[in-house]
């Protein structure tokens, strides 16, 4: 009989489930929006009748999935199978997400950090494939980062390895939502990048960013949008934007020494304006010996990394 | 037949061998200045002559000698068994260390990164001993790092990994020895607590720093002796050290969620007056999930963690 996972990818914003060949193919997938505020209840309820749902379409039932892997955004105490915290999802604290999922499905349950799903995922079927040590950074909203070392996903000791955006990379710089300051997310994300636009426009600086955002709230995309029609500020915060970029990167080159770094995210759409300029900084700056050997490249899956990932999980016998 | 190794930790400054047997106990070594400015035929032959004569000490001779594994202080390319550099040894690029140590012994001949090895040691025999993900940070006059990852020493693709003293956490920081700027090493090494000393001073502020260096070079032992007789400047660099120690170690907390971080090298001597402040910084700064489960400690087998590392190198079947 031919073996089928699922794969989850429950994040802040969205919701992706998918049905997973032992290939790496989707088979069918859903998309939906999380309504985090609906709390954990609600939202397991519904990861459970989309796996039904898509089960059914695919004219599969439980007996042919070989198991559930659940891409989450936060820490997991995996000893307790609980949920310590999720970021952007409240009222997850202590959830025994494990056991809730065991009480719908007899399918082994399999619980991995969002970014080390993707990561798991690109090295199995996209980008990464072919390498054994492995970095995937993605930079969106926040900045993630998953480890693969000799070939397999590196957890870290309480599923907390990986916080990349939460290096410091200026000592002087502003609060980041972890308490810290000066962490790479709070410097080149892309909520970052638009805080810098929005600031700048609060003191009055003229830009097209402002005419493409109109009445919305400035995001990363209006950055890069205006940047391409020349626009002065946005220009700079793009270039800024790789520079941020090129340290954060170079110390993973430093620290790692991985083949290569993957990055996906929303920003890695925008990969032929920030790819050059991210190149010259770690050329720059990264150690020589390290940068030789590393290559930059943006994701294969994209929105698909996690799902993926998460459901080839449950390939590997236990969790490590 | 009992089996023994050998270990050689070449360092800029000195040179460390030793034979141990496979509890990681050290049976007789040596320690003398390496000479780093007469070259690799040099230092090859004293390495050489030096192991024929520890042998000789112990009562042994070669065939007892399951293998030699030599430790160095930069980049190695493994495929073609040369060294890329070495730091603060000139005229290594390009030697091909592995053969030219096979000319004068029989025995498999292990290279490996300093800082690699030194975790390795600690990690099967002093500090790190039941761990499974372990990293050793050596502060001294550089700074660097060895991994331990799934109780096995993680090189990297080409022997750079763990070169967390080049990892920004100033982004507008002073330029570093590898081209950077505002790196781990320029910030917290032995060497910028000198440094910061030497420019006060030099700017004409009074300390007993001045008083205790004398005619000699400042070094960071002067300025903790001069913090413990309550000099102000003295106080102020040792709070800054630790402050830099505390989010530098904080990234790696965030990156690696180990269970344990032990600091070796020079700063460590200083740990009754370091950890204290450290640990104020880290419970302020690093994710509080992976906080909880690591411990930070000193070094338990001191000067001797590179010897004991790069000889338990070669208890692993393969260099992997």
């Amino acid at each position: 009989m031919k073996k089928f996972f699922c794969g989850v990818d429950l994040g802040g914003t969205t919701l992706k489930i998918g049905i997973v060949d032992g290939n790496g193919n989707i088979m069918v997938k859903i998309k939906e929006g999380t309504l985090p505020h609906k709390g954990p209840d609600y939202i397991l309820n519904r990861i459970k009748d989309n796996i039904s749902l898509l089960l059914k379409k695919s004219s599969l039932n439980e007996k042919n999935l070989s198991g559930i892997g659940i891409a989450v955004p936060g820490f997991i105490d995996e000893k307790r199978g609980r949920i310590l915290s999720l970021t952007n999802l409240p009222y997850w604290e202590g959830v025994p997400l494990g056991k809730l999922m065991r009480e719908g499905f007899s399918t082994p349950i399999k619980i991995i950090n969002d970014a080390t799903a993707a990561a798991y995922g690109e090295y199995l079927y996209g980008s990464g494939r072919g390498t054994n040590n492995f970095i995937y950074m993605t930079i969106s909203t926040g900045i993630g980062g998953g480890i693969i070392i000799e070939g397999k996903p590196y957890f870290g000791t309480s599923h907390g390895a990986g916080e990349i955006g939460h290096m410091v990379i200026d000592i002087n710089g502003e609060r980041c939502n972890c308490g810290n300051y000066g962490c790479f997310e709070v410097m080149a994300s892309g909520t970052a990048m638009a805080k810098f636009a929005q600031k700048a426009i609060e003191a009055g600086e003229n830009s097209t960013i402002k005419i493409l955002a109109a009445a919305n709230i400035i995001k990363a995309e209006h950055v890069f949008s205006a940047a391409k029609l020349g626009d002065k500020l946005a220009k700079d915060i793009v270039d800024k934007e790789a520079f941020y970029l090129g340290i954060g990167i170079s110390n993973i080159i430093n620290i790692f020494n991985p083949e290569k770094i993957t990055l996906g995210g929303g920003i890695s759409n925008q990969w032929n304006t920030l790819h050059p300029k991210i190149m010259k900084i770690i050329n720059k700056r990264a150690i020589k010996e390290n940068t030789q050997i590393c290559e930059i490249v943006k994701t294969e899956l994209k929105d698909d990394a996690g799902i993926i990932g998460a459901a080839a999980l449950c390939f590997i016998p236990n969790n490590k």
